[in-house]
């Protein structure tokens, strides 16, 4: 017997290396590498779902929340809600040619629109492009674009560049029986159009920005009238927190997100309750997806103090995105 | 064996008292008169919920939405949450004196105020009673008034004076595997405080009116700070269907309501799908309840033309009120 302890660690390398635990069955988690982050993710389960554990967690106040844009799925070089405004406005200066004179148009078609910062254009290129129309008009073009647009490096569709290793942790956490909810900055209507069918989230669980909307009766029928005002706040920021609040009602005890724009959900999930788990994820693989701290300088600050757990794409995610199917 | 239609006869007719079915055990609706309203809902559940028929409805499209006070809740002759802001406006006064000079406080100290038609001065008194301090300090006297308040004719608590048939109606579609939702123009966080005890309904899915919050830093933890302001639309008449939009995001099946404010919704939801189910409480029961035509004139005439059936709480309701535990 003095070959067992080789033959196990034999068997527990194949079993990482093609996506088994050891003696489990299936891993769950395969797309992420072992180590510090994916054991802290198992424990943290593992404890909160185990009734004979001091960090049991009743099912009813397993909730999670997680980003959309750079956490579930890639945002560069440019997040797919805003290469959907972009063409939406170019297809419309197409029909249009007077619009090139007008903002936020003649930025756009000049190359000097772009920076997601300047929040002002950005919001009246989010409004030209999603209101004046009826909810239902909005979610057809919605998904025909979803449907047809590629994303420019990796000429993929836009939902298919989700990241593996958080579509399988969405799917260990409901097995676990969690609530699993999407808080973005992005537009609500935008992100349910696809939530479902790609991470398996209904669009009851999916708290972002939006316009108003007015339900008025057009032709016997009461209609959704998309209207030209943000519903208050935006959801970035300090405005997730109240959002979370508001949809929700009590405090989720896992938060993930990737942005400064998260620090404080993950500060007031960690805040909370005496266990929780936030993590960021830290896009540091260039050579893989991409690498940028522009925008995320706060929260990696944060993380070193505190509670806040970085995922580090570089080290932690074994896959990146999900096969082409 | 001549005699059987007279045993099953009389068996239905124990059966029926006793709260059993007739050969199902337990009847879940125990608490519904048989007849036309009841026989509706069973019927729409079964349909629903059976694979075979061609009124199946996956589970996740299981939506149910109920207004809160009248229709699960007694509103005569002040719906709790009024009687709580006058409880709280009177202690005011009472600590200073000189409020009584100043509105809303003048009008319910002299009696003249009261008519909750008059939507400003109402909106006034909830501003006042329920903003200006933190969420949690909020919470902590709204569930402390309904831990000590009791109804004024019926010396219960008021969370007590729930109806027994829709609490029946709620737990028998969770059964079926419904989402219920709670669609209140009440305020959120107030219902919030008592929906998961009193009906089963989790903070999650109570849909209300609200006043906007801050998240900020206070003493190094962020806090909800409850501002003067309110969430647009105010979840009232057309409101219901634009926050049903914003918080599910997909159109409920069936919907229960008692008075105007709920006839948008009713019509939403009729109007969305081939087959929904409908339901308006109207309260005509003098004497096991209250009688009131006030404020649900457009929705009768409604129900008269179209979809919505008409609960009658004399005819339909067997048991009104829950016995006092």
């Amino acid at each position: 017997m003095r070959f067992l302890p080789l033959l196990l660690a034999l068997l527990a390398s194949c079993a990482s290396t093609s996506g088994l635990s050891l003696f489990g069955g299936e891993d769950p988690l395969a797309s992420w590498a072992d180590g510090e982050v994916k054991s802290t993710i198992t424990s943290f389960v593992s404890e909160a779902t185990d009734p004979e554990s001091v960090h049991f967690v009743p099912a009813e106040e397993r909730i999670a929340v997680f980003d959309n844009d750079g956490t579930l799925i890639c945002e560069k070089p440019m997040y797919s809600q805003l290469a959907f405004m972009v063409d939406r406005a170019r297809e419309y200066v197409a029909e249009d040619p007077t619009l090139r004179e007008k903002e936020p148009y003649s930025s756009l078609m000049d190359g000097t629109f772009g920076s997601t910062k300047d929040i002002e254009a950005f919001i009246e290129l989010a409004m030209e492009t999603h209101t004046g129309m009826l909810d239902e008009e909005f979610v057809a073009v919605a998904e025909g674009w979803l449907a047809s647009a590629r994303h420019p490096d990796l000429q993929r569709p836009y939902t298919e560049l989700v990241y593996a290793p958080m579509l399988e942790l969405v799917a260990y956490l409901q097995d676990a029986g969690f609530q699993v909810w999407i808080c973005t900055g992005g537009g609500v209507d935008f992100v349910r159009c696809y939530a479902k069918d790609v991470y398996g989230i209904g669009p009851e669980n999916v708290i972002g920005s939006s316009g108003q909307k007015a339900f008025r009766e057009i032709d016997g029928r009461g209609e959704f009238v998309r209207l030209r005002e943000l519903v208050v706040p935006i959801n970035d920021g300090p405005g997730k927190p109240v959002n979370i609040n508001r949809h929700i009602g009590r405090t989720p005890i896992l938060a993930v997100g990737n942005s400064d724009g998260d620090l404080e959900m993950l500060e007031y999930v960690a805040q909370r309750h005496a266990r929780t788990l936030t993590l960021l994820l830290h896009h540091d693989d260039a050579e893989r997806e991409f690498a940028y701290d522009d925008g995320i300088e706060r929260a990696l600050r944060a993380a070193g103090d505190g509670e806040i757990e970085v995922i580090s794409m570089t080290r932690d995610f074994e896959t990146i995105f999900q096969p082409a199917p």
